[in-house]
């Protein structure tokens, strides 16, 4: 087993040194015109970190991205920061200078009233697209909750609402595990719902060899102590396994953002990056890879207007990108998708889907079949690209239930790819379909 | 202009020499599930030209195609034909060894019965994947269909009929031009309503430079003369600016087919590729195009819970591959979609898919505007990046039509391409999960 944890109470808190807030300040009535009459909803908050922590984040490569992403790209690439502030209801998106110089201002707005730098300040907004932020909302905002700033889960719980748009419930995640004899907390926050189909970098710039593809933010908290290099590297890797791995709509946001911030505080031996192979370094990573897959299946199982979760397991194929790409195309297919609302196993379209996706496929040789949720018990209902005598009241007992898999295996290479995906539903249009 | 023609009342057999019939087989009632009570429909029809006409076809390039396809890629080939047999309610998709011998005779049976050969028919199937042909209901088909063909429009009727699946209602045009004093008559037929994002090549193979994108077939018919390489180019062009262009969900068929016979009955002097700047290949150029652009238009508005027909016009691209994949990538969005079905404008949603598509995309520089169908009096909703003073009413109004048109210009160089698409609807979602 790589690296051994324990999954307790979950709040962004958790780790030592770390202080949360979440505070109404009305940016969503003001930016969405959804639920302005339902009443108030948080929607910002702060984290903030006792001490200097190290830091790294991920963040969205659409050539169109928020005024905040360009902000914190920056500051996630220094060695340290102390805190982020974050908001919902308007992504700070498709809002030119002024945009950035709100962005900007958050967090020297942060700062000042935290008593750091701005530059120790990463920003993250979410909401709506191409209306300028509300900054005396904002501002009304920030000076709330510097004052409401504690370690109690109850924050904890205040800054994960905080970031919900269209999210029906919080999502939180957090582990402790051993480093040197030291106990150490990693715990995790965040919100997804629609355009979700993260494709992120550290620079937000697109590596040529990763997939193209909803606002997600995710924050990340651990007491652990890693240097700048390492605690890059390791978020690089649980996100390419996790957030990246996503897809509710297909649709990649403009402000798609993962921070960690890593202060150093359960006095470990601090982890570098020669230590990659090693048993600590094994554990610390098992863990982030732990909180942000959780974290990443929520948003999915919580993605506007699901109805079902599902694995999309493919191997065989010439690389990993054709892995990737064929597994996208099937889990990114409306009628793939809306044959999986109804409960529908409809192996031909996701051959279909296989067959126009950028990867080779040879439908003589495909295998595809159904399992339960994390079973390896697979109905098969293609060998060799031919249906197979399984029924189709086998398969649907399969497909109608509310998680399950599909494997698909092209038995061309040996490069795999998994997908975490879910169905079309008519709640997804009804949602989507505006004010 | 190019070329001048006039409509004529439109029917597949308006062309001299062509004869058509669409009878009821029950392969519906036994291969979709769907509809079975609904009462018998037309599934299986001819079309036979009195004499061997020169004949041109374009295909599928998905790489999962179907049996009938593979068959009639190779004939669509050869210089001459007769005669195509289709039929709907099953596709003869991922039907293996078995579903290529059904094809084989699926044309050799008709060859039979019309007294010609079978490398002269080709066919084509539509409908639902993965199951084998009733091949009993084939042959009662054929053999109900042959007496019974004939010249009237009524029958062309039929035969638009029989290939119908999920439309609403038959689609058929013709025009009637004159070549060296000679009137010609070209008419088409086609179906479509879902997994339509065709991308079609003339040998079924994917041309590394056309883009990756229903079951749609068309099979059209004339009575000018022309040569076999002066009509597999003319095919070739007018396909590339008419279905190849259309996008309902952005799933790529098994099946997509287009036929042409033209049976030299009209009797101008033959056509010929060295002819083709000349004034009546451009004639014939510019009939075939608008027989096929109207076609596919009638596809998109027809598609599966469709209730908005949408031109999206995007110039100013560093290439036509670029103008092309952005516009597919804002036509395709889930997101963009399902807000047209809303009536909402919302640009936010379309500058996030510019900027996730592969195209090069910079924010600062992007006009987009709405403005109605085939109008150039262009509202503009965003200049350089950055809102005008358009309000969100005057947008709204555009958007709430039944038709209407999106201008994007990125600015960057002069590649242009215009995508035909539709919104997504609730309606959709229900009509395509499941049984």
């Amino acid at each position: 087993m790589k690296g051994s944890f324990k999954v307790i109470p979950a709040s962004i808190t958790a780790p030592s040194g770390f202080k949360a807030a979440g505070v109404f300040c009305d940016i969503k009535r003001l930016g969405t015109g959804k639920g302005s009459n339902k009443g108030r909803k948080r929607d910002l908050g702060l984290l903030v970190s006792e001490v200097p922590a190290t830091v790294a984040g991920l963040f969205t490569t659409n050539q169109v991205c928020a005024a905040p992403v360009k902000v914190s790209v920056a500051r996630a690439q220094q060695v340290a920061a102390r805190a982020i502030v974050a908001n919902s209801g308007n992504a700070n998106a498709c809002t030119g200078e002024q945009g950035l110089r709100d962005a900007g201002e958050m967090t020297a707005f942060a700062a000042d009233h935290l008593g750091i730098q701005p530059k120790e300040v990463l920003v993250c907004s979410t909401g709506r697209i191409g209306v300028q932020m509300p900054m005396d909302q904002v501002r009304q905002g920030i000076t709330a909750a510097v004052p409401l700033l504690n370690e109690t889960a109850e924050n904890g719980h205040h800054l994960a609402e905080a970031i919900m748009t269209s999210d029906t419930r919080p999502k939180e995640v957090a582990v402790e595990f051993r480093l040197a004899g030291k106990t150490v907390r990693l715990a995790g926050i965040c919100k997804g719902a629609g355009m979700i189909q993260p494709g992120m970098s550290p620079s937000g710039r697109r590596p040529a060899s990763v997939p193209l593809h909803a606002t997600m933010l995710c924050f990340l908290a651990t007491d652990a102590a890693i240097d700048s290099a390492a605690l890059k590297a390791a978020l690089k890797e649980a996100v390419a396994n996790s957030f990246n791995r996503i897809t509710v709509d297909g649709d990649m946001s403009t402000n798609d953002s993962v921070i960690i911030l890593a202060n150093g505080l359960a006095g470990n031996p601090k982890l570098t990056l020669k230590q990659r192979e090693g048993a600590d370094f094994q554990s610390f990573q098992a863990a982030l890879d732990h909180v942000t897959l959780e974290l990443a299946k929520m948003i999915v199982r919580d993605g506007e207007g699901v109805s079902r979760f599902i694995t999309v397991r493919l191997t065989g194929a010439a690389s990993f990108k054709d892995a990737d790409a064929a597994a996208r195309a099937v889990a990114n297919s409306a009628l793939v998708k809306t044959s999986w609302c109804g409960g529908d196993p409809n192996w031909g379209r996701i051959l279909d889907a296989l067959g126009y996706s950028p990867a080779k496929v040879v439908e003589e040789k495909v295998d595809l079949g159904y399992s339960p949720a994390g079973s390896r018990k697979i109905l098969w209902a293609l060998r060799g690209g031919q249906p197979t005598k399984t029924t189709l009241a086998a398969l649907k007992e399969i497909v109608t239930s509310k998680e399950f898999d599909l494997h698909i295996d092209l038995h061309i290479g040996s490069g795999s790819a998994v997908i975490y995906t879910a169905d079309l539903t008519e709640e997804y249009v009804d949602f989507n379909k505006g004010e």
